[in-house]
């Protein structure tokens, strides 16, 4: 699992960061890349990545706003012109539903995969399967802006055959019962518990993805414990009394979010480019001084997110 | 006068070639800019020029193709966004309209300047001021798609104010009246022409720029006599079939238009990304075979288009 981002400006394309657009790369898990929003040359950032767009699963878009979906169209098309011929969900606002189908039409682009478009209406789970679960609730940006919220599922235990080689027990069907945790009675009337033979159970991760937002009770939820959460910080910490007349957030808050929702790691994104070189340094150093474990993310930078291993150490 | 070529390559953005768009630069001549086809990326483009989006005046779509089109929504609200306070128009075909009102509503887009969209129904002259006609016609491309010649109106040759002052007349109103082209009686009696005082006139240019297309009656026509024609050539001279099949052309068939047009100069665009370095140069040649005066458009190439000098000799 690891996070790489496209595009981490604020409004309008720059030459250092273009608008958003980040990609969760589940190849390991599900061989597959969610994207989450989809800015205007999103399909040529990725042109500069390993990313393949037809690997592309799932589109979850925050909002609305154009520096959040005009790469869409294009991304659309050149999947399915690259070969893409597997499903593809794309979940959002309503509105979004009306966008794609007016773009792809007036532009005669037929896409040769199933294209599901997803207009989300009620807050809770818009995603759910064997290995995750994704929730969404509305942040506060002026339009309706979403945050998501991605749980993978606990991995059961491993059996722990050497254990059970020791004792003399040879591979067969009772390995398959002790691994689905029943017992088991040996000829000379041992009972074995499946729970002693198995190992602890591989926690899942939680990642939160939110969309630009000023600082609010939501995000907080969204984010408890998770694992990694991607905060937008459009602006530096002074410029407080903006961040809210714009629906945006600041630094400090976007760690307060981080701080308070026990989240693990922080990932400022959504970067104004008034801010440029070793001012985005201090942007980070701001949010350090109330979140310490903080990363500033930059177009192409990429973020591994570790499985647990321990209770007391997460790799990174 | 100069052409600034933005993006050059075919259907879907490469690394070396973005998706269409050619800036034609009107600096001198009404401190302006007119962009030709928008593809994705286009505004991402431009900030590596010295385009400034407020001097775009119009924008002329040749068809409704993704890659010509999917850049507008984001070059239009950044447009705004960066202070563009005067005018824009866009002409296009049937379809432009709907698909810039649903993007710019959809994202709550409010553009600052007055956005004129102005769907071609007919060919013919789609704009005319007293320095630019610009005309239209329906090309060969299975969609609607429209070739536009640009032409500049002749400019009338300056008062010869040295030749006046020798035969010992003053500044004043005979001046005006004479380079109006009046006749004028001196004080003795003598009549002056204004014929004789008045320099040669300044031939205005003529830019033929053409979206996609099969070879074509209609693309001889709109390129008879231009000074420059923009051909596509996604393909090369040994694909004519291919060519027909997806109604595009060769690059001997964009040499062979401007042949028969009598143009002065070709520069062909829209060149598919199979072709890569020495084979680009290949399809250069190919064209120079039937027409010497061909160049090859890469992104962010400028092709000067200078003031006519005299019938012989027109310089570059
Ligand atoms: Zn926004
Ligand atoms: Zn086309």
């Amino acid at each position: 699992m690891e996070l790489l981002f496209l595009g981490t400006g604020a409004g309008v394309p720059a030459k250092e960061r273009n608008v958003s657009a980040a990609a969760l790369q589940l190849l390991e898990e599900r061989a597959a890349t969610w994207l989450f929003d989809c800015g205007e040359a999103t399909q040529h950032q990725i042109l500069h990545t390993s990313i393949r767009p037809r690997r592309i699963e799932k589109i979850f878009i925050t909002h609305l706003h154009g520096d959040h979906i005009f790469g869409l169209p294009g991304l659309l098309g050149s999947r399915s012109f690259q070969g893409g011929d597997t499903p593809l969900t794309v979940y959002g606002p309503k509105g979004i539903r009306s966008f794609i189908e007016v773009s792809l039409t007036v532009s005669t682009t037929h896409v040769k995969y199933p294209l599901h478009i997803v207009e989300i209406e009620e807050e809770g789970i818009v995603f759910e399967d064997e290995q995750f679960t994704v929730e969404t609730a509305r942040l506060s940006h002026g339009i309706e802006c979403f945050g998501y919220r991605i749980t993978e599922h606990d991995i059961p235990g491993p059996l722990l055959v050497d254990k059970l080689l020791e004792r003399g027990i040879k591979p067969g069907p009772m390995f398959k019962r002790l691994k689905n945790g029943e017992s088991v009675e040996l000829e000379d009337g041992t009972v074995l518990s499946g729970a002693d033979f198995i190992g602890p159970p591989q926690k899942g991760r939680i990642v939160t993805i939110l969309g630009d937002t000023r600082y609010c009770e939501t995000s907080i939820r969204l984010a408890q414990d998770a694992d990694v959460l991607v905060h937008e910080a459009t602006l530096a910490a002074a410029e407080e009394e903006q961040a809210h007349e714009y629906y945006h957030s600041t630094t400090h808050q976007a760690a307060r979010v981080a701080m308070l929702a026990g989240a693990k790691r922080l990932i400022l994104t959504h970067i104004s480019s008034r801010y440029q070189g070793e001012q985005c340094a201090q942007l980070l150093e701001e949010a350090r001084d109330i979140f310490s474990h903080t990363e500033l993310a930059d177009d192409f930078k990429r973020f591994s997110i570790g499985k647990f291993v321990s209770p007391s150490k997460r790799s990174e």
